[in-house]
């Protein structure tokens, strides 16, 4: 199954938009728990055991794995979710880019490496830096549209011919790039009435939005301006919020009461078809 | 000393204004070596040992290191630099962005793992993704403007107010970005009309400049447009026409030969003071 349809049966079959993404930063891990790759490994697999029936979508950071020299643990990471629960889709948030040799590289450390079924990336280079990633048919490609930070506005809301910048990645994406019909945009939460508009743009493509939880989102007014006219198309990801709910030895338990509060706030602003 | 002063010490003291980029794609390396992460070592290692007094810059590309699992190999690559060659500027091709918390990780990956002097990033998502790198005020921060592939003109062209995307980016770094004068902007060899538009609206911000060799872009037009009045400001990178230069045991004396040439090319167009 391609990315594009292990997504759209783990939406159903979980009855879930929700993502957890998996951003460990040693500085907030349970006081419990070793600070080292190690500990990493273990705080990923609790959270992955305590959440694997509430989620579309894991989105291990891979920025949190390589300040730390933790690869091995980030592919073990991936590998405990393939076996905890092998239909929920793995997207490794990296936003590489780089001209086509190179992002041939890239391609290969997400996609074969890490076997990801999906990876972000950053458009800003253009379509022949996102060709070596969308070659590979049966794995997503997201590509950043509207970010949720602050400063997402300096580049992304400049005027372009009437249009804010994002907008017209968002088109460029839906109307030349998405050829194998594997891309899928990323939109922070934080921005509800430009996503409803991207939303008329592009059709059903999948978004990734990030920027629920710790970065304030409303995700009520997110879900109803987002989502599809059969109440998907979103993978809505919550980090920190999920991650750090409590620091103590129930942090799984206080993970799954998060990621289970998320998942039904999402499903009760959602259309049922 | 800071990046911008390293790199200044070594225009100088290297009569150079060329980089070599470290780019070890494992098909391409002479067919006496294994086609492994040991073999990419011995690779870089010889080109290092080939071309140390004639460089201003190293420029390795960590997505040819990350697709193969050698992120060893491209520490022990930075490490031999280190030692054949102390006051030659190491930049961690990486094109990293991400909202802030994130990117501080990125910024850990390159400046303290990897303990680069300068790396390269995406703009895209604006002030708030490069800040965590710009905080190593000692460090440099190079942010990608008009880059050379053919794709480029996809986002970077696009007109803003009557001015194309790259040059905002160009100005938003100067402008507002640059607190800590250690930013430059990457800017592609196969644009030297446009280069010289950006050369007078940033003053003497360094340019690091891919595309020469292989790609395809001619170095005198890029020189007259590119450097500053005292004819420096260039970081000049060829990847493949040097490492690639021979694929027989002769490879780091070929190495050495076409590095020579870009130098020396190079040197005939700059102004002398």
């Amino acid at each position: 199954m391609s990315f594009i349809e292990t997504l759209k049966a783990a939406w159903s079959a979980q009855d879930s938009l929700a993502c957890v993404g998996l951003d460990p930063d040693l500085s907030r891990l349970p006081a419990h728990l070793p600070r080292t790759p190690a500990g990493v490994l273990e705080f990923n697999r609790a959270i992955i055991d305590a959440t694997h029936d509430l989620v579309c979508a894991y989105k291990p950071q891979i920025a949190y794995f390589a300040a730390i020299s933790a690869e091995q643990q980030l592919l073990a990471t991936i590998e405990h979710i393939r076996k905890v629960c092998p239909r929920v889709p793995v997207i490794l948030d990296a936003k590489r880019g780089d001209i086509g040799c190179t992002a041939e590289q890239y391609a290969i450390e997400a996609f074969e490496r890490y076997g990801a079924d999906a990876v972000t990336i950053n458009p800003y280079m253009g379509r022949d830096s996102a060709e070596p990633f969308l070659r590979y048919a049966d794995r997503g490609v997201l590509l950043l549209c509207r970010t949720s930070n602050s400063g997402a506005a300096d580049l992304q809301d400049l005027m372009v011919e009437g249009q804010p910048l994002y907008e017209r990645v968002a088109m460029l994406v839906a109307q030349q790039w998405n050829v194998h019909g594997n891309c899928a945009l990323v939109f922070g939460a934080t921005w509800p009435a430009q996503m409803a508009r991207v939303r008329a743009l592009v059709g059903d493509m999948p978004f990734l939005v990030p920027g629920v939880g710790a970065q304030g989102g409303d995700i009520e007014s997110m879900v109803r301006a987002g989502q599809t006219a059969n109440g998907t198309g979103l993978i809505i990801n919550s980090s920190r919020g999920i991650l750090y709910a409590s620091s103590g030895r129930d942090f799984a338990a206080a993970a799954r009461g998060e990621a289970i509060k998320l998942r039904d706030t999402i499903n009760r602003s959602r259309h049922r078809s």
